[in-house]
């Protein structure tokens, strides 16, 4: 087992990750920027080191920085977290030149599916469904014609380096064709200096189901169920849930069984997430693989007992899996709501600033909180604007829910705005109580209705 | 199912109980004393009615007062938690009186356990082991010396009424037998208004094992397995875990049954624990049943998943238990640590006060966060000192342990003097890491272990 990790990240999941090292018995060094200097995953580390300015892209992207303070810290492994470098080959394979284990698959797998197009062939080449499309990269307008003639509008049109919604459009009718194509590889071009797209099927309604894999260096591949993350606003998630509450049991097992043979098939090694959409009649298909611990891990952990991050730390340090397929047994129900600082009623515009008193929900059976955050930390601009974590889990799917309105009525951030009070009231939207919901149901009506509502309040005030 | 709930306690069970119910979707009633009018309960709670000034006989042990507010509030029942009137068989008969359900088992099987000597011989009754003691109570040093002889030395003397410690002597030497006794019968009087006292053999070495049952009005009957809360000072526990380390498979399975015969044969109804000694031959001793949800309860809900408060509740309603005996499977080991406002360098005297900083653990699987403190909030000096209860499940018992080292290391209190720092000491001492340690332990090995190495350090300074 490694004696110590550099943790490459900062907020919620590099406290996340620095706890279970600490229950692991390793010593961690955290990086920050100095915009970070008092946050809570620079308190927590054995050892801290300052890599450079706010700007992401000159301290957390800092990709020799960061090696830097591996090298002079004696770090023997290097856990990425989400976002920033997680998804980064580069940053794999230069990781491996200086020695260090990076937490992670290794940099081909990560290219390979980084690469959306390539993905796409490597599933069909395992035999996991894949959403009608074009199986080469698109660079001009005479390919994008041929390629939508032989699927059908509606089309989405991706970057093949994509990520984070940069470089897509959705293409609803004929004439806005070129157009969008046009704008969405400027952008591609733009953010990651690639102009090679590829089109897909918009496959709609939809639900957006995701199964979390784990594989170790063993021959072990294991799935622990799945997660229904189709409440977005701008390909964001919002709340997650764990299992699916709409799924059959056939459907489920036939995308979990899918799940596991695509990690096969891509000789995939450590902790990952494939992502399908599933429409209304359970026809699934496989939209990307997301090679990287995610956000919505809790809800697994949960339902499962396994703690996700100690497994991809005892992959990486060439350790077995400690469960097998069959020991997994899926108990209850998990929900995750991600508590932002942001303003619901502006356009969810972020709200960045000092929290100035601050509230924690807690105690009795099965909540969990995962932050960052305390009283009198900052949330800085320059990231993402995630507070805190809210995570339940009870017998069924109403007690989980009962028991996160408990948690949200307990919460209280003051000195910055938040999605609280959205939060709380999505939870009682027909739409969410149903379970019915799709990838459309959070913008075009929980939002709207919300909205509404609260117009309504202040009319009648 | 009712449909308000007052909560006849104050501090973290009164917030636990509170949020089990509006988990369930019932109303609460808080009660608090003048010295509580900020306190956590009364903030959560739908309603509070205020019973009285701080002193505990005028409040939270005033009777009138409390079913006043129940009366006038419209609760349909009433939760005592654990302490104050939670064994008082006058104050479930009051209840009764006025129609209002009291959340526990009816006034006779609380008097009848309440009755120390009573309580033994029911288990005889029902084959239940007990400690070699006199069958019925004395009074006289007579009836003293009778009694002693055939059981021989050493011996414990407890008040039939007793609890609490008081009217309690441990009796070696048979020069301080009559001394003892009448010390112990005039604190039995003057706390219980009774001189009936019991003898019992002493049980040395010994573990302190307990039971947790859930009996419903439908004939269920279930035990949640066990917990070794062998780790007391003055009879107060201080760290307990679940389950038993020590225990073989055919003790854990004999003390189980013997608990669940123990409720059948005094006809039980409600969440209720009963402790036993075993002594280092497997032998076990009924000592007695606490007829209430007990401080400890968490460490059990974390390796059964059973919310215990929900079901109490439930079973009150009239309701069946929603878990069969064979649905019960213990998953992984727990541990609760209790943080008090104490100083344990200066005999663990209380230390009562304003909290001016808090930061509590959180985040990651497997830990639990059971208080009423907050920031700002006081710790009043009239009541007990209890500022959390830190819980910790982990896959084995090492991983409980690691966790709750974490957790107590990113505890923060400041304004009073806390047991953190001994409670975190503790974990790390052989007694506690061998897991063979008895109700001895704390006060003969880790506090004066605890003491010099203090002084040694202070020394160092």
């Amino acid at each position: 087992m490694f004696e110590k990790i550099l943790v490459a990240n900062r907020g919620e999941i590099a406290v996340r990750i620095i706890r279970a090292c600490k229950e692991l018995g390793i010593k961690t060094v955290a990086v920050y920027s100095t915009a970070d200097e008092d946050a809570l995953h620079m308190q927590l580390a054995d050892e801290a080191v300052c890599i450079g300015p706010p700007k992401a892209s000159d301290s957390y992207l800092n990709i020799h920085n960061i090696l830097s303070a591996a090298v002079l810290t004696g770090a023997e492994a290097i856990h990425p977290g989400f976002g920033f470098l997680s998804e980064n080959s580069l940053f794999a394979a230069m990781c491996e030149e200086v020695n260090i284990t990076f937490i992670g698959p290794d940099k081909e797998t990560i290219e390979q599916m980084g690469n959306k197009s390539n993905a796409r062939e490597m599933m069909q080449k395992a035999d996991v469904p894949v959403i009608p499309g074009s199986n080469s990269s698109i660079t001009t307008i005479d390919d994008l014609h041929e390629h939508v003639q032989s699927i059908g509008l509606p089309v989405i049109i991706k970057a093949v380096a994509g990520g984070g919604g940069k470089g897509m459009r959705m293409v609803f009718d004929s004439e806005q064709l070129e157009a969008s194509f046009l704008q969405a590889q400027s952008e591609s071009k733009a953010a990651f200096n690639d102009n090679r797209m590829y089109v897909e099927k918009i496959i709609t309604p939809a639900k957006h189901i995701e199964v979390q894999i784990l594989a170790d260096h063993h021959g072990n591949v294991i799935h622990l169920g799945e997660r229904d993350c189709s409440l977005q606003r701008n390909h964001q998630k919002i709340v997650e849930e764990a299992p699916s509450f709409s799924l059959t049991d056939e459907a489920r097992k036939n995308i979990c069984m899918s799940a596991v043979r695509a990690a096969q098939g891509v000789g995939y090694k450590n902790a990952g997430t494939i992502e399908f959409l599933v429409d209304q009649n359970e026809q699934y298909y496989f939209m990307e693989m997301n090679t990287r611990i995610q956000v919505e891990h809790p809800i697994t952990e949960m339902i499962t007992q396994v703690d996700i991050v100690k497994e991809q730390i005892r992959i990486a340090a060439g350790l077995s899996l400690t469960v097998r397929q069959e020991d997994i047994e899926i108990k209850g129900h998990a929900i995750e709501c991600r508590i932002n600082a942001e303003n619901p009623a502006f356009n969810f515009a972020p709200s960045p600033g000092e929290v100035t008193y601050l509230n924690m929900p807690s105690g009795g059976l099965g909540l969990r909180v995962d932050t960052a955050m305390f009283a009198g930390g900052m949330i800085p601009p320059h990231y993402d604007s995630m507070i805190a974590k809210i995570i339940t889990h009870g017998q069924t799917r109403e007690d989980a829910v009962r028991k996160m309105i408990r948690a949200l009525d307990e919460m209280v951030v003051e000195g910055i705005q938040t999605n609280l009070d959205f939060q709380h009231d999505l939870l009682s939207h027909k739409a969410f109580e149903s379970g019915e919901y799709t990838t459309e149901t959070l913008s075009q009506q929980i939002i709207p209705d919300w909205l509404n509502e609260k117009e309504a309040e202040n009319e009648a005030i």
